[in-house]
């Protein structure tokens, strides 16, 4: 699999597809949760930022690589894409160009897709907005593309320092992006299910005034470590 | 006119101004439709951020070069303000200093003047929203400046990796900020409409489903440029 | 005290609070107020950006030296905060790993503190703007830290370009964030309030169309360092 | 595979090699042929850069994920390396702390390992240059690490934004730093050492004075898409 | 003229071109002493650095507008190139993929032309180290481009945030790079030359132990402007 | 000593300086040794390089505080400076500016001032190396600045995200820029010098093919961790 990424040239029509009630709970649970659950691995750069504020959101990643400056491949990955996909846009080298606007937003979303995480740039981000369609870039920006060199369509990819295969889910908030592959979502949704319970009750006791350092029993361990109190800092400067 | 570009001392008292109706039918327009019309020219480094979002509009470009860390040159240019007019400032080395807020946005807002675009930075930035005084600025930044070091008014500038001529119109927008050149902005006006309404019927039929692969025509070249459909990845593996 | 800049190990028990009245009338007067009141200095890097909007305020600074992606000192840190604090943290090295979560904003807001300041990164965005926990940070970023490493609270501390002691006061609104020290809280305040009646009365001048020029007697200086107006730009090119 | 990638708290013992002549062929071509002849996929970002000048080689990867500002797991590593390895070292979140210096190297130097590619920082650096000890880094910084958290040796990598795998080859120089699948490693020698032979039939046409425009036959494409020659600027202004 | 800045699908022939002697006249004066001479303006950026150290030259400025990832005008350009002539090189939007390696180098060369100045990346910097071709660039960068678009030579260029027209005569050396106008080119040099002498009259007497406050008179402009000398810092703290 | 941070227009005339041999010695030591000799602290940010190779030395810090794009001070500090002394540099807010070139180099130098640390840009970069007068800078850049505000000279000094007062101990070299306070360069020369001996002793027993995990005795603590040793990848992918 590995000699694929970066591989141009090539559409993959079949993809796999989480169950849909398994995706879009890890949707509701969020990146920061997901991330922990799976232990703290498939966190894309967080130069990616969204475009919106306070949409949390999953989708099953349909993979496009593209040439810099140069969109053609989105067309070519609208007719892969199904309701509950999430187009997930990589350059094969840096660029911030605007590759995608509302046309291709309505388009997807007449396909049934709702987000985009790409890193690079997109346009027409007030109208976005608008249309409620979501997004996650690296940039804003009006510059214009063109349509002459191919790219691929659900190969595996390097998207914001992660590899990300088509099919995997990818969950979207204003923390930021994760991957989960595939073949774990199920497991990575009860642990996340699971740390999410045990937040919510460590929550009720800090609101209540409670200190971590009593909860998590942190007080023997900075001791040993050597941690030491003083009453005044001028205990230190003499 | 090459030779005035980062000349200081100077103010230049007359610009040209293009009608109120061109300038305000661009800003309507939006950055991006803009930008392509003109042949995706004049766009500023997208760099260039709004600190308030939702607000387009474009106005007669009043140049503005200063020193770093100062901002006499403010006060020099609000005088050859008129309303419709928006300041554009560039300084002669980079800097994020906090050149402008409240005080000078309020002597601008009294001369007509509601927008600023500048290759620095502002502050004051929730009163600036407060005030409906919208700015594009690279950095917000409470910095202090000085009033020591001449500048110049109405000189060609650079600014964010263009060049601005005291009236040329400025587009700005979620986008980012384009310049037309004052002697094209009829043309251009008339371009940018010509797409705005190619880019309406498009979006009907790809909100429809209609794929842009058939729409543009695309399959034909896509297959001549070697385009390969495979049903799995699994298929390219062996 | 020089010494005790980047010492790791120790947590301070007692540190000096000005009288509430005073910290919270600086937060009213703002960032830009407060600096120049102060002569500009104390200005924080203005990397550091809230992640709220319309946030103004100020409190008594509890400082946190903490460990490149380990956030144990925040646990530590809690149990010495005072209703009115505000934790001020930043890491020994660079470091966007988000350190701060709903669970620790949720403890802090337990205990009468309501924004943090960080050199770093934080998680639980959305979460942290809807509990009104006000945030000032380098980053978002979901990506976790570990428990490992001491740091210090409450010794003098580096961050983001500003030193800052336990008892500062820092004042943080969309402008970004000032360290104001404990000992010219008084003489900062008086000063910045003198400015904010002066700009109050300048502003209205401003409003009615004055000019900045007249108002500030700058034109003879203009002339004097050689600022010389022209009619159009074609009078240059000869 | 995928869900090894970020794995922590393991060592893998056993790694692929390929043949030492096929890994230094590699490397006397170079990352701008091999780069190329694999279909331009596997570059690192070009963030990472030499510590010194005029060094070009190739090596097995053993790759090696470190925390943030811990640099334990390298001392778990010498033991796994093999004469002709080179180590591939990335953080589990972004930092340019000095992870190496002058002792690793001499560690591994004792251990047949000459070089270091580390997606963060290293110090000594002019000690490493005096030793031989080739490095390439995203940083050169003398900040210190710890030894508390465990990372793994042998997994697969994400690296700059390219996925390592342990075993496969690393050619480097002062053009950058570019991987090679351990199995694609005979082809992609075949395909350079073609694609180097080719270059140096062109190098003597063009050192001729002979054009690319003829050697590549691009005039009729140029006309094709509408390149238009005209004498002078003036001709375009009209 | 303004409106031939980033038109695409032309190539003047004809260029202007300053007297040999004088272009090298303001290569031997180097960046700093020609910047200063014509005002402090015509900087680029000073992100772009030279691959190579300890060389200066000057040379007339050929221009390249190029598509990000994609050089196919560089081969169209080095037919319009004369001997003396240097190639100035602009994306149309910001790439730093290696455009140019060495087999375009030696093309060049053999037309005369011997150092390049590219808001973009090279690559093969070893081998153009070794050939003597000089390189101002914004990276080194492995990564190649395809041949698809059109873009321009000889139009005037946005270049590392400077205005070059085909004509121009570019000075470059390990300070950075300068534009000095064609029109200018004379003039320049002359206040340049009258510059680099009174610098070296400065540069005895400063070696001499004379002081700059002395030399310039600065003593009573500072004290005007309230310069305070203390004897001990303990002076100011009381 | 806080309230003096950022003041201007203050010159102090005479500052503490610790014993040549003591500061030599520490040059001698390095910037990796010393920094972690004095427990990790005072390591100036890693974004400072030197334009120079293979210099270490240390000096005695004269501190400088200039205003963006303005190096008035300059001239000001160098009747302040003693042999062995250092000139660091910070302005008030940031800037790359190119505030020092040959002539101050020349004039610094005949006070017996042989290195230069700046947050921000110098010029004349060839002829500071030909001088042997050596630089650590955020920049090298031609850019030219003014002499118009007033800074401070010996002034305690934020620079480069540490504290430096007049009379520290600066240590730089190729690694990067390290200050040490005053009062502390006599301990922290014996606590480095322990520490390059028992550097040397280890360097030769890892010289021999020792292993660190033997050495350091860290076999243990990583089972406890419950670092896992495999044969194979595969065994992991059951």
């Amino acid at each position: 699999m590995n000699a694929l990424i970066g591989k141009t040239g090539v559409v993959v029509r079949t993809i796999p597809r989480a169950p849909a009630e398994v995706v879009e709970a890890l949707g509701r649970l969020g990146v920061a949760t997901v991330h922990e659950a799976q232990g703290r691995k498939g966190l894309l750069d967080c130069g990616l930022r969204p475009i919106q504020q306070g949409i949390a959101l999953a989708g099953t990643a349909v993979t496009v690589l593209v040439a810099p400056g140069d969109n053609w491949m989105f067309h070519v990955a609208v007719e892969q894409c199904r309701p509950g996909d999430l187009l997930v846009v990589a350059p094969s080298s840096p660029c911030c160009d605007g590759y995608f606007g509302d046309l291709l937003a309505t388009s997807l979303k007449a396909h049934g897709v709702r987000a985009l995480v790409i890193d690079a740039g997109v346009r027409d981000s007030q109208t976005l907005r608008d249309m409620g369609f979501a997004v996650w870039s690296r940039a804003i920006n009006a510059q214009g593309t063109v349509k002459e060199v191919l790219g691929s369509v659900n190969l595996p990819l390097l998207c914001a320092g992660q590899l990300v295969n088509a099919g995997d889910i990818i969950v979207a908030d204003d923390d930021g992006v994760v991957v989960v592959r595939h073949g774990e979502a199920a497991s990575v949704l009860h642990a996340a299910t699971a740390r999410a319970e045990l937040e919510e009750r460590k929550r009720l006791r800090l609101a209540a005034g409670e200190l971590g350092l009593d909860i998590y029993e942190m007080r023997p361990r900075l001791a040993a470590k050597g941690l030491r109190y003083v009453d005044q800092l001028a205990d230190l400067e003499q």
